[in-house]
């Protein structure tokens, strides 16, 4: 039996609304979760995310995501683990859902100078930073050069280290425009590790916290999509997520590839569409079926200035700013545009004053929220 | 009749409890003011401050300090106006008591190869960064090299802009170890100066939001303390400010001068002694009779990884606090150390995570706050 229980609350064409209860924890789907990748969402205080003053009327966000590959190398699962888990470590009595690893070994390294071969095979390159085999992924530490290998086995072991409420199977990325061939030997590669990951998970399944999702990827291919949901399928006991679909890739292919492989996925599990955050795309998305939404993007705009706003996303740096005594958005009633003006976060950042990356990463991550939050509303009226 | 009601609630040897009103928010002193140089605390949400999470069960921080000079420099007094004052501008609805930048304009051109001649006398120096003369203070601004000058009667008209409910007079700060004669000069400038601004207030008091403090200094000269507050107190009619005692001079004789200026002063208002920090001397401060203190100490430590603590600060940097699953300290209970162990927060500034600097001010405000508080609480008993 899966430890994820769910009620299905609504359900209108493809779109849905679940009660998904974790843990002990109720929350309902679907669901924008905040990036807290090295143990905190950048810049903010994670209590302000369940404090009335800053979400103000919204449910209080309840399911955050964690970066298996940057808090094994710092500060070390082990540490994590010792520190009576992630939970504990960072404050959060609430849900944490951690990525496996695999797409930062893969994005990691990509673009930096490593070639393309060395990738795709492994290659006998002495400077691998990255190394591909059956067995798993060798690669160097961004820290301190250090060489580490991520097995399917080891990263469930890692995410239970972190007492991680959901876990992500270790997943092989292929770059945009790859070969076809090669994007298909990377898909059978994934499929093994998935196997390899809920063997190893499965004698100690009820005695962890967490559940374990696999993930489907192979970019705008639908027959690999297809063959991949098909195989992946039998492993998505709680939950399955789907990647590939965020970078690179034009809108309307992008929106072509979430329809095609929603309409495959099974229904009866909760779906993860990764890294997808643009709230056309999101509420694209929720439409054709899918439940849980991530990405960093709100507090990284945020940190750079820029704020989301219908009609395009304000520069908040821009000098049209200085003596503009409106909020960010009208229509968002978010703390930050409750509280403050354009002229007063224009002044913050032109003073290099932390707080606007504060207000604006809170505004970003609550815009997000709010749109999500008011799909649901709308659904269940 | 002054603006500023009280009550006095105890009185024991020289150390009272008041209770303040001033446009309509009611406080107690002694009180610490946080450091809100440039309409923002560093760091911090405000609100943060007014909120039980945050603050525990300490009563909430009412009153902050704001920096005319930084104010007036970026984004201006008359934006600020232009955006109904600076309660409104930076969303506080408690006090704001803000500095004169007499302070400031001195302390930020001194050392910086300033001669002390120019300083003191104006000088012919073409390259002059800050000059004195009678009628006022010409500086550069920091900022961009522009020509600015300061009046007694244009500083508070500036602190009436920004809606400052306590103003402070512009003062000639003299440099420690200043030959005496000079110093003197300066203190018969300061009284020259204050009663300007008492002049300029004087018809608009009724109309304004703010009341006014003299500022009384000169080191470690008794006799020239005793001069001043015998002029100053003419003044005094809603609040004196006491200066010149938090810097260079050894912990004894700033002890010596602190003791003997508060015997000096009047007892029928508030007494603001500037700058001085440390538990021990605000302790000491208030049992000779001070009401009010600020520092920007809290913060600046706090960003820099060190921490409040008996014992000695705590520098979260320090490799021995890897593994150390405990509190910044064992008897604050404020949030940081309520929801957060060494470990995590040395975690944080090893990733130069920003949290670290937010949850260490935080913690360091609040350990000046509670002294205060918990004096009080025992001296109400």
């Amino acid at each position: 039996m899966s430890k994820l229980d769910f009620k299905i609350l609504k359900q209108k064409w493809n779109a849905r609304v679940w009660q998904i209860t974790l843990n002990g924890i109720t929350l309902t789907t679907p669901v924008f979760m905040p990036v807290w990748t090295k143990a905190t969402i950048k810049w903010i205080v994670l209590d302000m995310l369940k404090d009335p003053t800053y979400i103000w009327d919204l449910p209080e966000i309840k399911l955050i995501l964690a970066n298996t590959f940057h808090l094994y190398l710092r500060p070390g699962d082990e540490l994590i683990k010792e520190a009576w888990g992630l939970h504990t470590f960072e404050n959060w009595d609430k849900l944490i859902l951690t990525d496996s690893g695999g797409f930062q070994v893969f994005s990691l390294w990509l673009g930096k100078n490593v070639e393309w071969s060395i990738i795709q095979d492994g290659g006998g390159n002495h400077d691998v930073k990255m190394k591909l085999t059956e067995d798993g992924v060798t690669f160097r530490s961004p820290y301190d050069g250090s060489k580490h290998m991520f097995t399917p086995e080891w990263v469930v072991d890692i995410q239970c280290n972190l007492w991680s409420d959901i876990m992500m199977v270790l997943d092989v990325c292929s770059p945009s425009g790859a070969d076809k061939k090669i994007i298909e030997k990377h898909m059978q590669m994934t499929h093994r590790r998935a196997k390899r990951a809920f063997d190893h998970l499965k004698p100690k399944y009820n005695d962890v916290r967490g559940v374990l999702f696999p993930i489907v990827q192979w970019w705008t291919y639908l027959d690999l999509r297809q063959e991949s949901v098909d195989f992946l399928s039998n492993y998505a006991r709680d939950g399955i997520a789907v990647g590939g679909v965020s970078v690179w890739e034009s809108k309307e292919l992008i929106r072509e590839v979430v329809s095609y492989t929603a309409s495959k996925l099974p229904t009866n599990v909760p779906r993860y569409l990764m890294g997808v955050w643009t709230p056309e795309d999101i509420t694209h998305a929720i439409e054709e079926g899918f439940d849980m939404f991530d990405c960093v993007l709100p507090t990284r705009l945020g940190r750079h200035g820029q704020a989301f706003a219908t009609g395009g996303n304000v520069k908040i740096n821009n000098a049209k700013y200085t003596k503009d005594f409106t909020p960010l958005t009208n229509d968002c009633g978010c703390y930050t545009c409750k509280n403050f003006t354009k002229a007063y976060l224009h002044h913050l950042i032109k003073e290099k004053e932390m707080l606007w990356g504060i207000l604006l990463s809170l505004h970003n991550i609550m815009y997000l929220h709010k749109i999500v939050e008011d799909w649901k509303t709308a659904m269940l009226k």
